[in-house]
């Protein structure tokens, strides 16, 4: 491919995984539909098919962006916090802010339904494990002698529990907390987890 | 309805239930369809229609059914235990591996699709909250001046926690734990938790 082509490609690229990001913010990825992602970007249907293998990874696309966001929103709100239980209780709620404010992309990254089926690319699983770093990074502050492999582990738990609460209780298809209730228990939560420093270093 | 047709109507209820429980434990929610249950089960078609409102409130049945199994396998597992931190352990871990057993089943209970825009009914709701008080009646035993209310939010926020490490661990689609760690970081994190009066009590 020349250069010129390259670039022509990578920026059909870009305007298709902008407009298949809107598409899901608006409505989800349930009815995402290849003809109308193509024609917000202004290009034929088949053009997709020239800029990526299929709907299914331009929607991994989308949802490495979202990751991006998330991680920037994440370590935004976190930012020049010292004391670490502190700043895992600001990144908890910038993630619980994060699941609210974009909802539907947020949703979209833990889909069940149209990637039901779809081999997750490496390259996706590394944008995931970044945001589990900055999780990994603030606990060595707590368990210095942690060692690597224990803290990642570690860092996944958590996520994957901060997670829960979050989606169990803005999904609303089992009994969770209310919202009034939800920062709250949260930040209980966190702090629990952060300053019970013996276990966190098995 | 007199009362020979009552009985009839209920029996016809329990077979609708154990067809379309043995049809989503074989092959989950996706495809399922009445046509299927009602054959299984050895009536017409309109049978179902007969029996419940649709499809829907059939697998809200058979997902009530579901919590009462795994709340039995979640107190036999932590039946005479007395410390609550152990017993809370067995209870996590009971959960796991009726996620891992029973998986399609469990996946049901929280589906977001077939049932995405149906109400959930108050008796499910109330069949979610009984699973919740059995971990809020062990959180007494560690937190004995926590109120009432409190207690439920907390019972709430640990189940949430727990369910949240299960599902991104077996679901896959976001980076977990891998199966060998699963369990040793579930004991971690509950041991943590349970270790932690303080901030329990808050």
């Amino acid at each position: 491919m020349t250069e010129k082509r390259q670039e022509k490609r990578q920026e059909l690229r870009t305007r298709l995984i902008e407009a298949a990001r809107d598409r899901i913010a608006a409505g989800g990825l349930r009815g995402l539909r290849a003809r109308d992602v193509t024609a917000d970007a202004g290009c034929a249907l088949g053009g997709l098919y020239t800029a990526f293998a299929d709907l299914n990874e331009l929607v991994i696309h989308v949802n490495s962006d979202t990751l991006r966001r998330l991680g920037e929103a994440v370590a935004e709100a976190s930012a020049g916090i010292e004391e670490p239980g502190t700043k895992l209780k600001a990144m908890a709620l910038a993630y619980l802010a994060f699941a609210r404010t974009h909802n539907a992309l947020w949703l979209a990254l833990f889909d069940t339904t149209m990637l039901a089926d779809v081999e997750i690319p490496q390259w996706h699983k590394d944008d995931q494990a970044g945001l589990i770093d900055g999780i990994a990074r603030t606990l060595a502050a707590i368990s210095p002698d942690m060692d690597e492999d224990a803290r990642q582990r570690r860092a996944r738990t958590l996520f994957a529990a901060v997670h829960g609460i979050v989606s169990i209780s803005l999904e609303k298809r089992f009994i969770g907390l209310s919202g009034d209730h939800l920062e709250g228990e949260l930040e209980s939560f966190v702090d629990l987890v952060a300053r019970a420093p013996t276990p966190l270093n098995r």
